[in-house]
């Protein structure tokens, strides 16, 4: 099986870059007969992509020879930089022919990514009311709902008929994102309610909308965060969020494609944090950039490296008569660490799926205590045999015991308050737990260890 | 801002409440007239969520009181613990009555979940086709594609009409989970393309229908992980991807709804296993379910800290002279894993979006190279100066410097081949990367510091 998947992904570079060869040839060639052939039989992502690994000459080749609709599928899905990069051979007269076969929020994402000087040139060059619907989309932080809504939605009035709001779909779907759900606005374009098209299908012609409408709409502002926003669509399996204003005019909608890609790209950005890395940051990025990107968080952490680094310090007379203690305490402090953030780790799922009250908190938070110990004096009878074989002495085992159950109630208490107060404090937990629980892990870790350690340090030397 | 959110978020937490008291209110009265009305009016899901908030005993008074519709939604919206928790209080003809209600693949969900006895009970007594659907969709993991997949799509042959299409599309769409993509397929049910609604809403009432279908389908088949599935349908904005036989005939389709599902608990699932904690575990785990699932990770990493503790033993002979170097040393060892893992996350950011060829690693890791070198050069110099003020030796100083160097390299490149190598032998790079770069980064970086002072160790003392 592994060996059928490896053979299966070798093929398929394969077919990647005897594909990008093809391309390669029809623009040395200058074929652009054959160019619209490739086009037309690739999928407009995986062209895009293969557009993505062609030089700048090569893109500067290609662009004259696709069609508005060809540019325009590139442009909608190809990613920022290669945007830009595309953006650049083209007169601002193309650009905009290009933008005429795309959704409205990509033509906004892409402006997004441009020079201020270059995207005002564009917008004043468009069409009236292009210029409004764009400039109205623009004002939106791009992980806002308002940012992700896109104007191509259908909404008809609850007073037209069934076969009224038909001809209409008919007419404006084609150009629509979503017509499986349908919204149904009050003559004042305020949103009232939601038709499946299924019932409007099914239903007879001269039936009102109103009367088969659903009342029970959900809806964001546009100023909604993003992460809000999928939390919605993924909670009532939406196919389209609606986006109205405060006087619950409709202004557009969010599809859940677009819901997809903030999913992944907020789970991205957690993991890359949680590590200390901007999501910013590629494998593209500049030494200098990468440089100014994760070197602070470097220095974060070693201001709480001397934090733990100071309480070892404070027993250096406790070391310096058993030297033996400084090679085991890295065990205490590390093992405290790893059991932390398997407590934060649950924590954090219960709290974003809101499954953690905060008056609920004490049975759980008596069951990490229960645990610490367990698995506390678990790992400390294993590293206290360890030790004895290391060093021959009984009293330095049964302190290494009793500190790794310590430690590991540090690590249980800690692992679970920290992401909740966080939390309450209306702070990421993924993102910052972390750093407060090695150093609680850590300096803790050494005080209790090497504490204990000078107390029965008679019975060590 | 934040105190509006938090009100906000108090005022949902009120509301909740209130309306859990009115169901239980609704139920203490036997008010069935209430209850319909208090089902009609809340959202699906919430009301299953409220459920869930009951007692076994209410759960008891409810069910018998809802319709087989109300039920069959309850039981379709609950998660696993409820739909068990549901299923105890009803005979078999009740169930197959809500069953009745629901979409296949959610009534195979939840007899999976189900004891074996009770489930043969429920699919012996069900109608002979429901059977057989049945009976095929619980074969596959629900891990898998097929496992995914439900049966209510429609799918249309080639050599029918678009007047015929929309008349069955308008008897059948009501029973369908998507209408907004048409499955186009040849006399033997071979799966060879599909329409747009609304393609086929706008066309001539005799246009065949292969001559407006699509023929670039992508597709999966049953036994193809549900990762892999998430996969194409973000990459391809899919609506809905239909799952075929080993001969493209069509078996089912996935909807995206379940594909959020499933990037959510993927992720979740990785979240956690880098931590350690296995995605079973929730807030609800007994106590020794918990230590069994945790205490097997701990053991591990108990004995990569053996390994760390080992090469400090080996170098006791220096501490004993120089007892500063023991609280030194743990900065050493700790900024290289907080440097290691800022690579790490990178590269599995890049691996995971099929960015990083095997072939084109030489460039980015030289620049790993060079960031650990200044970024070390940095770190050191900062730790340096600190340690001068705390021992006011210099040479202790410069060997910092040099050992935080050489540990960021050490970072760097493992942080760097580990997920590559990870990845290439088809382990997942997210969950195990961090035990083989801490191991890496504590031992070396022990190592490096450590020999560098018994080397330099007359200048030391």
């Amino acid at each position: 099986m592994a060996a059928e998947e490896r053979n299966s992904e070798e093929e398929k570079e394969r077919t990647r870059e005897l594909e990008l060869e093809k391309l390669r040839t029809l623009l040395e060639n200058h074929d652009a007969e054959g160019l619209h052939a490739f086009v037309a039989d690739e999928n407009a992502i995986d062209f895009a992509q293969q557009v993505d690994e062609l030089s700048d000459e090569e893109i500067e080749k290609l662009t004259p020879m696709l069609t508005d609709e060809e540019l325009g599928s590139v442009m909608e899905q190809s990613e920022e930089e290669e945007q830009t990069r595309i953006a650049k051979t083209l007169d601002n007269d193309r650009i905009l022919n290009g933008f005429a076969t795309m959704q409205k929020d990509d033509i906004v994402d892409m402006l997004g990514e441009m020079p201020i000087g270059r995207r005002k040139e564009l917008i004043n060059a468009m069409k009236a009311d292009d210029r409004q619907i764009i400039t109205n989309l623009l004002q939106y932080p791009g992980d806002s709902a308002g940012g992700l809504m896109t104007t191509e939605y259908i909404a008809l009035r609850e007073d037209r008929t069934v076969g009224q709001g038909l001809s209409k779909i008919e007419e404006i779907g084609p150009k629509t994102e979503v017509i499986e759900t349908i919204f149904i606005v009050d003559p004042r374009r305020r949103l009232i309610g939601w038709c499946d098209l299924r019932d409007i299908l099914s239903s007879p012609k001269d039936t009102m909308l109103r009367d088969i409408m659903h009342d029970d709409v959900i809806s964001v502002q546009p100023e909604t965060d993003q992460e809000e926003t999928a939390k919605l669509v993924s909670r009532y399996d939406l196919k389209a969020l609606p986006v109205v204003s405060a006087t619950n005019q409709i202004l557009g909608i969010i599809t859940v494609d677009d819901i997809i890609d903030v999913i992944v790209e907020e789970y991205d950005e957690d993991m890359m944090q949680m590590a200390g890395v901007s999501s910013e940051e590629s494998l593209e990025t500049t030494l200098w950039q990468s440089v100014r990107l994760r070197l602070p968080w470097l220095l974060v952490n070693l201001a709480t490296a001397f934090l733990a680094s100071f309480t070892v310090r404070a027993f250096e007379g406790t070391i310096e008569k058993v030297v033996a203690l400084s090679s085991i305490m890295t065990i205490v402090s590390g093992m405290g660490g790893n059991a932390g953030s398997q407590t934060t780790s649950i924590l954090i799922r219960a709290l974003s799926q809101n499954k953690l009250h905060f008056k609920d908190c004490i049975r759980p938070l008596f069951k990490e205590v229960l645990l610490a110990v367990i698995n506390g004096a678990a790992c400390g009878i294993v590293t206290a045999i360890v030790v004895y074989f290391m060093y021959g002495n009984v009293f330095l085992g049964i302190i290494v015991i009793m500190s790794m159950i310590g430690n590991l109630l540090v690590a249980g208490i800690c692992g679970f308050l920290i992401p909740v107060i966080l939390s309450q404090l209306h702070l990421d937990p993924a993102v910052s737990s972390s750093i407060f629980l090695t150093t609680a892990t850590d300096v803790l870790g050494f005080f209790i260890f090497l504490g204990l350690a000078t107390l029965f340090l008679p019975y060590l030397v």
